[in-house]
């Protein structure tokens, strides 16, 4: 189209980052990937980061208005700092915005990844037909981005929506980041295969098993996702109460917020329709009266690209913005 | 002073509507009260109303600019409505606002009391120092008020910040609103009174007994306030675990909003300082290591007369809004 504009959007993943040029109807019209290589400290990650930028930008066809960059971990987008990203060793605070812009001479935007997700799902994705949202992502971690009044809410330094440390039990599951019953100690990946490993022993006949040969390293939760869809009653079992436990967080930003919509995304999403129905009924039966009857959840609609999109979306969300 | 300008606040309150001009800098400069007769239903409360109203506007002395109205329960600012307030039978949805606007023509505001303490706080109370905290008022209710850089946030109809109604335990005890856990099923008058009563059974040789000539119909907050005062170690204990429960239900807050200040109003505020102390050791503990050097816990300033000032703060923040 002759009036779209384009941004490069980088999501730094913990294994690749992958980059894609944007166009401003939230279409990637290019992409490619290269490793992370985290474990070799953040000099290497920020030289694999400059190197894919490079590369994008040597195709020619596209002008750029700016490099939008979702990361993992604590990131302020008002100082344009990264602060201790899980599992890369050596990195402290690092300033990415400032070492990008000084390299490429660009407009340069950073927001954690979950908040780029929600900024490209109001833009592009199911978020378009509401001006209040909140997005959850289910990975490894669980993260979360508040959209309210068709804004990102950040807080003081652009750190909030950590939906994942909501603590649904004060005396619940020891969470990695030091609380007790954070709903990301039930449902983040690792937590969650922790969880169902224990638990298969006392479900022998389920299908998981099978599945998986018997051998419970090899269990992730598309490995669930299967066995629910082959109708194993323990493999959704499962599912239903992860829905629960993401309800049952959920349910408090509804209350403290009067948040009526939600969106899920992350890996974990691919649960579909019955993680979706789960969440939603938890919701609608925690929820004060007023907000019953109003609870939408939905799944997010930029899937697999919603890093990409979601980063890129970051340059055309703050050039409405200034 | 000459400059000052004034507007009249008024605090429907479960058993009392309490009235007062209040000028623009904050002081209360006349004040009355009547009964709410609540249990006469919702005609009598707002015969009771207009009343009062007219019974001060009779004082010509002041030229008000508007009338500011706090009301328990589930209120609609946009809408003007209050809705189901609590044990006031017969009453659905009514249009405060539409009501003595008509009947006084002046420009009138409403909102709970909880926005109205959080707004009366921002401009005339501890909470002028910060751009954005929570209030939480503890009393037969728990109820809440978020400020967002410098603006009441009061979600889609005007019901958000419902601290009183984050669950900090799903399995939890059962809360007047159907949900588990709520911390107001944990704190609010109620509730403590009620486990309390129960504990005491196990805590025979407590100053609280004593205080209450061992009828436990006579244990209120300010009793308990009273042992712990006189160093009784159950008390202390009380006091602590409420402190607990709040900081469990505000390290949610804090999470999620990237929230660093909170203010304690409310009647069970009086524990003071160990209920402070205990709140604010509560969140540190909890929260992500961002914000743990961060945590301010405060005592909210306006105490008894919060109802009143932060009515009358409605007109003089909403003119300055528009």
């Amino acid at each position: 189209m002759k009036n779209e504009k384009y941004a490069l959007g980088v999501d730094i993943g913990g294994t690749n980052i992958k980059l894609g040029i944007v166009s401003s109807s939230g279409k990637i019209v290019f992409k490619t990937m290269l490793p992370t290589n985290r474990r070799d400290g953040p000099d290497e990650v920020i030289s694999q980061l400059k190197k894919g930028i490079k590369s994008i930008l040597g195709k020619k066809k596209y002008k750029i208005k700016g490099i939008g960059i979702g990361a993992a971990g604590s990131v302020s987008s008002k100082d344009g700092t990264v602060s201790n990203p899980p599992n890369v060793p050596g990195w402290k605070v690092v300033n990415i915005v400032k070492i990008i812009k000084e390299e490429f001479n660009v407009s340069v935007f950073i927001d954690n990844d979950a908040n780029a997700a929600a900024i490209g799902e109001m833009l592009y994705g199911v978020g378009k037909n509401y001006s209040s949202f909140a997005l959850i992502t289910l990975g490894t971690g669980v993260g979360g981005g508040l959209i309210l009044n068709n804004k990102i809410f950040q807080g003081i330094t652009g750190a909030a929506g950590e939906i994942g440390h909501i603590s649904i039990d004060h005396n619940g599951r020891k969470c990695n980041c030091g609380a007790h019953g954070c709903v990301e100690a039930y449902v983040g990946n690792h937590y969650l295969i922790d969880i169902v490993k224990k638990e298969l022993l006392d479900h022998k006949d389920s299908k998981i098993l099978e599945l998986i040969n018997y051998n419970t390293d090899l269990l992730t939760p598309i490995i669930i996702n299967q066995a629910s869809e082959a109708d194993d009653k323990y493999a959704n079992d499962v599912i239903e109460k992860v829905g629960y436990y993401v309800g049952c967080a959920l349910s408090t930003v509804a209350n403290l917020l009067e948040m009526d919509t939600f969106i899920i995304g992350g890996g974990v999403s691919a649960f579909g329709r019955p993680l979706i129905d789960s969440i939603k009924m938890t919701i609608k039966k925690n929820v004060l009266k007023i907000l019953k009857n109003r609870i939408n959840v939905l799944q997010a609609q930029l899937k697999n690209d919603a890093g990409v999109i979601g980063a890129a979306s970051l340059i055309f969300y703050n050039s409405k913005l200034n």
